[in-house]
């Protein structure tokens, strides 16, 4: 029950629950002083003499006057999320008094939660590792099957559980071979060096496909990257709103009204699509927008997929041949996307379809045909990818320790070929030992668990 | 435990927590299911054999697919929000596992709650008055001390209470009238008139400073609208963002870059101000912008105070002049704050020190002089009437209901004037019952409820 700095811990206090209008929110304490402080401030039964996890009723108090009345749910050390004594006390969910309730606490002695430190509490009192503890994050943060399983799967040990094996299988190498160098003189081998390649070469392997499991990773956990291109007017926005059914999004009839990127994020067939709509392509002398032109040609480069949208009624067949010769260049998958179908000319149809049969037909504004777009956007990704019980690395920070793992591996066969000495043989193979423990939190800093914990939510 | 058409109630199911990424979110079911169906996909202890208000951990889920870990709380009827059996699910923060747990449940039974529904299944098993009902929801919107004392207030059951003797007194003279009427051949007369009289007089005066108080009521639950005028590029935006500390306007260079509304709540001294941003008051050929000028003024006359807003280095005594006459004629009460005092020629502030010598001046960009501002605001609004311990009403039904009454009492009076017969006065009386009893539920239609629960928001 120490905090990563070795004090004793004092008694932190966050709302758990989002910021906004609710029927309810939550506030969450943790620390040694949690239930007698929570008691200070609670009329109704006495806190400090309840059982752990029950629940009371009663009011929040500030001297007289009455800030809501509340349900206090109290857990006792080691049965809560932070092994810490904690309580949990269930407002009306207005901020008003959310705010009111926690600066009474902090007035009482409570101290404001930095971010993630009820996680990191739980981390260092060993409710879980520490892969298990970022997946925590991720799993809140899953807005997919696929990242939601992910996350689950990692937060319920699945991912450590392979790290740690591999890192088990080292370790007994590891010390065979430091035992070795106390016996130098006698030029014993404990560890069989034959043996020792195996092992590593599995070890490698292993690794290899952890770390090519990243790119699907990352998309199952941001979203497939994909930009609306177009003229100003071609509908971008009216279909961006057409597929998130709400009106994010200005529409207006003026050219050049989308003024900045607009990111959202629509779940197609269990798969996150992140929709960027983009300032048009045209040349333009408003300087806002020519912010944003610039930038739309830097987004469309990192996209996963260009949606390039074109008005039928306002684009000829130069225009498009021309604009598609462009975004060909660029490398990316496209889909070309004829909007405002309803109002064109039969005869432009026909044209376009016998020179791109690729084309999507649709109407943004009558959300004509965008079931049609789905299924061709779907064709475009590989779903079944998506499906993989497999553990997959979605967490930067373990995939650069897995590519620092594999370097070190390397470097050990380097040095089972080259048959260098015990004493480097064996260093590298403790760094092999640091990078995995890196993962799992067996070798931690005090800046490492502060970088993670500070990208978690407040609360958490 | 009826609901409000008289038929067994189901048990319902939403989020209790607001949307959005937090660390925590609570799923509430109440109905005679809650808990056997919570028990359906919960793994851990058996629910259905746990005492109320006790809470247990394990996991959700979906036949052998894991939702996620999750702590459920019990409570048993009675001892609810709701007076039935209920359940509160609290699950990580993400809204993929909030909807996969809430349509796993529904799939076992649980049907989606409207609006409302937790509150009014309260109200109907008896746990509050539909007054009290009501001020859950003002309580939850309530962003000041003011408002969530006020709401409080009445949550508690204090303007109930008020109503109620109020409506005890009419009742008993109702029936002693009532009583007359059974005996109208012998001329008795068991309701004196003359303490008729003064009844009636003694609550038309409380009923008076109910309504007298909802100019108030209103102004505490929705803040003081103030609305910041000016020409385009006044700095407006700027110092709207200044106020609020945070980006929520589209800043720039370009003037006339404010399209629309922006309203933002700004607590100055326990105090709620609405402030509005307007477009800019210049003519204008744009579309959107046309558009937002006319509303300015629609605006600009239903505001309690108008800041007029000018660029100390963008606008002449001739221009100020015809503006202020312009915004005196509106008959607001409103504040000349001249802008960019930071760039300003000495010779120009002093003679505008000289002609309005109640200007206030400040930067905007450098958030200079905001402090100044902002007590000048205050002192603008009378701040003693926010601080009343006494009953405000809040509620247009409310101001509503009680404005009928008056009249009806009115009536009353007319009556003894002209010394109408008893079954007119009866009528008369009865009506002024009708209404006091519709603040409080005694006099509910299920139109009138549906009204009521449909403003609430889903969960509570």
């Amino acid at each position: 029950m120490l905090d990563s700095l070795g004090g004793k811990p004092d008694t932190i206090v966050a709302l758990a629950t989002p910021q906004g209008v609710g029927a309810i929110a939550v506030i969450r304490l943790s620390g040694p002083d949690a239930i007698p402080l929570a008691n200070q401030v609670f009329h109704g039964r006495n806190l400090t003499k309840q059982n752990s996890h029950t629940i009371h009723f009663g009011t929040i108090r500030d001297g007289n006057r009455i800030i809501d009345e509340v349900l206090v749910s109290i857990f006792k050390s080691p049965k809560s999320f932070t092994k810490e004594d904690a309580v949990e006390i269930s407002t009306h969910g207005s901020s008003y008094i959310v705010n009111s309730v926690i600066k009474l606490l902090i007035r009482k002695g409570a101290r404001p939660a930095k971010p993630g430190e009820f996680t990191l509490r739980a981390f260092l009192n060993g409710q879980f590792d520490l892969a298990q503890a970022e997946a925590v994050a991720d799993l809140i943060h899953s807005d997919s099957e696929a990242s939601h399983q992910a996350a689950l799967h990692q937060m319920r040990g699945g991912f450590s559980s392979e790290i740690k094996v591999l890192r088990e299988q080292l370790i007994h190498f590891a010390s065979m071979i430091e035992l070795e160098l106390d016996f130098t003189e006698e030029d014993v081998e404990f560890a069989s060096r034959p043996d020792l390649r195996i092992l590593v070469e599995r070890l490698l392997r292993v690794i290899e496909q952890l770390i090519g499991s990243f790119d699907l990773g990352n998309v199952i956990k941001n979203g497939v990257p994909t930009v609306i291109a177009g003229k100003p007017n071609a509908g971008k926005s009216t279909l961006l709103n057409a597929l998130l059914n709400e009106e994010k999004a200005i529409v207006s009839d003026i050219a050049g009204t989308t003024r900045d990127f607009i990111e959202d994020e629509i779940n197609i067939g269990g798969v996150i699509f992140r929709f960027i709509d983009t300032a048009g392509l045209r040349e333009t002398t408003d300087t806002i927008e020519a912010i944003g032109v610039s930038r739309t040609q830097e987004k469309m480069k990192t996209a996963s997929l260009i949606l390039y949208m074109f008005d039928l009624g306002d684009t000829d067949m130069v225009e498009i041949n021309r604009d598609i010769n462009k975004l060909e260049n660029l490398g990316v998958p496209f889909l070309k996307v004829a909007n405002k179908v309803d109002k064109a000319k039969t005869q432009f149809i026909s044209e376009l379809k016998d020179m791109f049969p690729d084309t999507i037909f649709i109407s943004a504004g009558n959300r004509e045909n965008l079931e049609g777009l789905k299924s061709r956007i779907l064709e475009l990704v590989n779903l079944d990818k998506f499906k993989t019980g497999n553990t997959v690395v979605t967490n930067i920070r373990h995939y650069d320790a897995l590519v620092n793992t594999r370097q070190s591996l390397l470097d050990v066969l380097e040095g089972l070929d080259n048959e260098v000495t015990n004493d480097f043989l064996a260093m590298d193979i403790r760094r092999s030992l640091h990078f995995l423990g890196e993962i799992t939190g067996e070798i931690t800093t005090d800046d490492l668990l502060a970088n993670i914990f500070s990208k978690f939510c407040i609360g958490k």
